[in-house]
């Protein structure tokens, strides 16, 4: 059958790398969206405390597959 | 009234074409979006087998009006 | 913690001022939505009537915290 | 000689498909515009009714070549 | 009938505000153009005297209906 | 293993639709190119010849897998 | 008094150089319009022969008053 | 003789408005910069607190004269 | 003498970092194309299979000298 | 009171990692500005030797409060 | 017949002008390729010795026809 | 050593070409920032008087090395 998805907008943040940013934006986001499949960076920035990066934030959008979930 | 507007990000795909695959998004989303009003093409791709387009994906960014609908 | 945000895209519109139909949109996405932070503004459009600015649109990114929140 | 163009906005509509809101944009502005090369499309969007779309809106910048065309 | 629109890029100038600047904008084109329906705000700028604003410039997109109106 | 692919930049073009003018630069490249996986739409345009479109160009990139392919 | 101005989109051609390519689009563009401001360059491109540039064409945005100017 | 500028980035915040935002950032840096000349607006934000506009955030781009000032 | 360069655009994966991802895309492209000097991120997207990470996706440009090397 | 701040371009380099890059640049910078608090990632590039990364240059902005500093 | 161009991505670089810069590029890339028909400008930019522009680099997409060419 | 670059954004003007903005802007600065080594042209613009270019302005972002400068 033809596939429809739906795209989510989160920001994650973590003190070590933008992986870890990424991580923790799709662990949170799994707690409540199923089916998962994919995601693109829209924008990395971050907080600086004592000239030293404080946390990095990064924008993610997140595709997922829209069977069985209610939509918005 | 000033009227408030949501918009959703959804991605369609269809064997056919690009119309084809936004009626298709837009038909799955009905089903638990209602008052859509209007759709803003924001990517058309599609992956490819043989040489030929498998099929066509189409993101939309889709405004639906947000009476009484319970956001996010 | 490691904080996640959810961002949502909204449309406000006025008949005043670029600034009222911000207002408008956080006041009707504030019944549902909780803990919202910050704002983008991603397009300003309008409608006219009689060679005069009907109402401003505003197209708004809106940030907020998922915590005890479900998503999407 | 070197060659002038001016380019025109347009947005064209259609119920049925992208091209057909190309075709119908080209046909009115041949009325009174002489001399069209090139169009470049700018935006696919469009209206829903009943989860359907209602019609595509195309925005298109046309080239032509301003000789004895009075500017602008 | 399928309906067309031209779009005209506009610079309105206001001591005051953005909203004045968009309005002095419409008006002035309003003694020529018939039939103006909406406005995209592409650029905000302005010039400075003493520190301080000058005058606010906007730079708008304008769409008309070209019915019986003269291209381009 | 890790998967390397590389993008290719293609114009297509046709007298009857985007997806055919999609379709043409797919067999064409497909004579040299193994492995194309996806396109990416990058621009749609076109050439018009009295007041109607002579034919479309749309401009793709595409994604192919390197394996056993000499690189560029 | 709070000052109008409207952008022209204009393409000029020349064989020899991008500023050429300027002055031509504005020396014709000047037969039609008065009150010529200012210019943007959207684009730089030009066509090929022989390994050479053929020559050169500049897209430009053209700002002028609206004064005693019938618009559009 | 030929002038040159230079473009300085700056963020205003207000309570109250966009342009309040912007006479902010132009009263503060004025304290050290003399001869700006103009700005643009980058971008538009702001905080939230109670479902309101806690503050507007403006980033601009102001251009001085760089004549006995020094660089940067 | 005056360096030419030429762009090629790659995407490279790996489960562990998007440094790992540009890594293997240069190694794997090292196979054949030499000379390679810079390279430019052009997106940073991947997949997720169990609400993590399944590996990431890193879009490349690499410019590299021409001299020696067929083209393209 | 309003807070005003400043934007400075930066770009930090690293053999290790995007992180590192920028970790760098805000080390140094702080040697000579004080109170930045924010950084968005404006590009990421690099040099190649030997197919493989010589370094990671990360383009960076930062913000920082112009209180008692000296503008610009 | 309908005809299918590829996209060249190459950067020229020249110590007097914008123009000779795309004449090196094209020059050089002409050896290999033929059938060149056009080039887009998408980045001009350049290196800086003793306070004087030590040469400029000029990015350009040059279009050819790939009839008899092997592909890519 | 890592090494970290700062950009600063200038405006170079010239009623010749687009070479003489940029050498204009760079020989202004370099009276007092040392250690420029590239530039990437941003905008180019130009005022228009009689029909004709009264000087063009070209808009660069130059990075140049922080060693021993002080910072902003």
């Amino acid at each position: 059958m033809d596939q429809v998805y739906k795209k989510l907008e989160l920001v994650g943040s973590s003190k070590n790398s933008v992986e870890d940013a990424i991580a923790g934006a799709l662990a949170k986001a799994g707690k409540t969206v199923r089916n998962m499949r994919w995601f693109e960076v829209a924008e990395i920035r971050g907080f600086i405390e004592n000239e030293k990066v404080a946390y990095y934030q990064v924008t993610l959008k997140v595709g997922f597959t829209v069977e069985g979930t209610k939509l918005p």
